[in-house]
């Protein structure tokens, strides 16, 4: 946890933003895997650990702002639980090191929202994401699940303090980082012919664990890059192959980190992977060098797409002029995601407070309709104190192709028949985490090599 | 997957046994961690594995007895999705694997569920434990989330088959056994002073994940073994600790293994914790002797308590005579828990349908009430085809000591001055997995070491 401090300040500021009302903010419960009592690992809700830092299910807080009292509830454990669990630290206790002194028992929650409510106080609370929490909401607020409506004022201002990172808060972030660089080194040094995906997951999971941290996502490692949310491990790498390996950690406190790496199988990428590779890398170089304060992300997307138009018509696969391309979304063929994220408690940071409020504004929305920019999660001007990921790529996913061809969709700006040849390629992604300072940015962690050299030298020299 | 003429003779025979409505079966969704779109690993419910063995969120089957047909419902991938998830087989393919030839859309269940109540017919479902299942069976079922009633003739229909593992079941189980047999090796192999607990979860875990499997619960890595369910890691091992672990994977089918051992963190036990680990040891042993069918596991647990109660006699712990002892339940005192439970699809088998099917009859109920008898999750005879596990254990739990002694509880059996010497013992547990055959019993798995000259041995010969 951090200072006791840490949390009465977090908590001071949003009651003043918020104004007035109860705030109600829910902790996560177990989440059973195959019967209630074999659960998942626990993680805790990243707004209720922002604000109170409590690692424990079955919680939840009131932030009373018209009555300037904060209360958590929640149940001690019983002998009969003590004898199953041990002895552990009290949720009084652990609430006194959030500065909270008053806690009380998980049923007197319903009765504290009823008087709230009948003394005609709004009760504020996010959109809950956890099947049981949305039960959970349902009856407290006697309102039906899909008539529950979250404070927008609420997501506002927690949106306002978590997306702006303390310095405490980028320390963690660059732990999470250090330890994710080593996977990917790790990764690099492992992979070869005949080995299995999920060789490689194990090994960096090994070096996660180490570490005591764990994933902060489930790691995308796999030969077949083109295929973006892939959790399959099976495939066997042979010669020829390239490895995506899009993975991170989190830290014990939560904070994450969520990096991208692709390399070759062989010692060397051939001469057509090191042409899309270097198209790639161009982009992820020049859009970290965009970064700064009042930039909006979204033209630091648009710039990484005209670049990668331009690496693909030097390529010969697409054709025109680079920025006409990308006028038409024609770049949206190879290059589908948004260039990056959000990241700080979550992977992708606030996501279940709705990326219309942390990646967008009112005033300029999210484009939800345009293919490939409905995938650019963060697109509104950049602060000092965000903390963001850069990952460009190119993807070339057969179905899609065949799609576009089929129609012959904008053919004055893609070349069909020279595209043929890479149908099979796979994809690349090259990923690293950024924060927005006073005049720029500053890349977190120590760094990870990137480049077609830097990669190849390394695997030439540490190849296990 | 098993051959499809597996999966057309289980749902068969249910169909047979349930005799008329229409059965519904809920796969499991994904679980969100921190936001909806980061999920943990999925996890098919272990009931729709049994008898559709499909492995793929969002699904529900009907088996409409009356009309003799089966239906498995869920959506395709639209051609959105197959660019972020890559092509995959149908589920219609996967479904006809199963020998199901009939597929619709996820939305048609709502219809096809209010037709059959229309048409009176009883509509048999289980238990749900996962909350988005619960919300999702209250919707489809037009039944508020406390009024669903689950189907006690579906439970017990599924019971009769599930209890019965088949030949190819039995060879899942004991992949699972071999693989976990090899991670207790390990775990032995390197534990030492100095170490964190986390590192040997970390290694198990890269040892399982190196075949593919995946722990089947969150292993217990203790130095602790005295807090029966403890999943903190962060303990620094000691010289003249023992380390207790209860760790097992399950197979890429879902089948599970359940494995504990314990050792010292030297070279070898103290004289001490031989003492005890004797008595543990031996109960272990005879206990397993007893398995045949015909037996009720109640009297074999009963039979382990006496044992263990008779060894703490001899130790001065205990006083009186053992059957006697037992017989007002101050055996509990050390062995608080059951001496075993079904395992199969689930480590601990169908615990979702109800411990009072799974594990008892109710002509021959459970005891709910007694301490320690409370917790013994099998109590019913054996039949051939059972796969359960024997752990029988002694912990010496200070807050429950303390609790006994300030009532002098017992104290006709209890030495609560000879115990004073043990109050930071800890907690010693042996367990194995066994098939209940024709005559008898088989260990499931290659065999692991166990006695005290075992291990001791082992780890002189193989410390890493």
């Amino acid at each position: 946890m951090f200072s006791t401090e840490t949390y009465q300040n977090r908590r001071k500021t949003l009651q003043q933003n918020v104004k007035e009302g109860v705030i109600l903010l829910l902790g996560n419960s177990e989440s059973p895997i195959n019967f209630e009592d074999n659960p998942y690992p626990f993680r805790q809700d990243s707004s209720f650990l922002y604000y109170f830092g409590i690692q424990e299910p079955k919680l939840a807080a009131i932030i009373d702002v018209d009555q300037e009292k904060t209360i958590v509830f929640g149940d001690e454990l019983n002998i009969d639980q003590i004898v199953w669990m041990g002895i552990q630290e009290t949720i009084q206790a652990k609430a006194e090191k959030a500065g909270v002194t008053e806690t009380r028992g998980f049923s007197e929650l319903e009765e504290y929202l009823k008087k709230a409510k009948n003394q005609e106080r709004k009760i504020h609370f996010l959109p809950p994401y956890q099947p049981g929490n949305k039960m959970l909401l349902s009856k407290l607020l006697k309102t039906s699940i899909d008539s529950l409506e979250p404070s927008v004022e609420l997501i506002k201002a927690i949106i306002s303090q978590r997306e702006i990172k303390e310095e405490q808060e980028v320390e963690q972030i660059q732990q999470a980082v250090n330890i994710s660089n080593q996977m990917h080194l790790l990764a690099m040094q492992m992979a070869k012919s005949g080995m299995k995906e999920f060789e490689l997951v194990s090994a960096i999971q090994k070096l996660a664990n180490d570490h005591h941290a764990r994933f902060s996502y489930q790691p995308i490692i796999t030969k077949d890059g083109q295929i973006l949310h892939n959790h399959y491990y099976g495939n066997t790498l042979k010669s020829g192959d390239m490895v995506l390996n899009d993975s991170g950690v989190e830290t014990a406190m939560g904070y994450a980190g969520d990096l991208t790496r692709t390399f070759p199988v062989d010692a060397k990428f051939t001469a057509k992977q090191k042409a899309v590779y270097n198209i790639v890398h161009r982009a992820f170089k020049e859009s970290q060098s965009l970064l700064k304060p009042g930039v909006a992300f979204k033209e630091v997307h648009r710039s990484a797409a005209v670049l990668i138009a331009q690496g693909l018509i030097d390529l010969g696969v697409m054709k025109g002029t680079a920025e006409e391309a990308v006028h038409h979304n024609a770049h949206t063929l190879f290059f589908q995601t948004g260039l990056g994220h959000m990241m700080g408690l979550d992977v992708h940071d606030m996501e279940d407070l709705g990326e219309e409020y942390v990646g967008y504004t009112e005033d300029d929305p999210k484009d939800t309709k345009t293919f490939g920019w409905k995938s650019l999660r963060l697109g509104k001007s950049l602060k000092k104190g965000f903390v963001l990921t850069v990952e460009p790529g190119i993807y070339f996913i057969p179905q899609l192709i065949d799609m576009w061809q089929a129609e012959n969709r904008l053919k004055d700006f893609i070349d069909y028949e020279e595209l043929s040849k890479y149908r099979n390629f796979g994809g690349i992604r090259i990923e690293d985490n950024f924060l927005i300072t006073d005049e720029g940015h500053q890349l977190l962690g120590d760094g990870l090599i990137s480049s077609v050299d830097e990669i190849e030298d390394f695997r030439a020299k540490h190849l296990i």
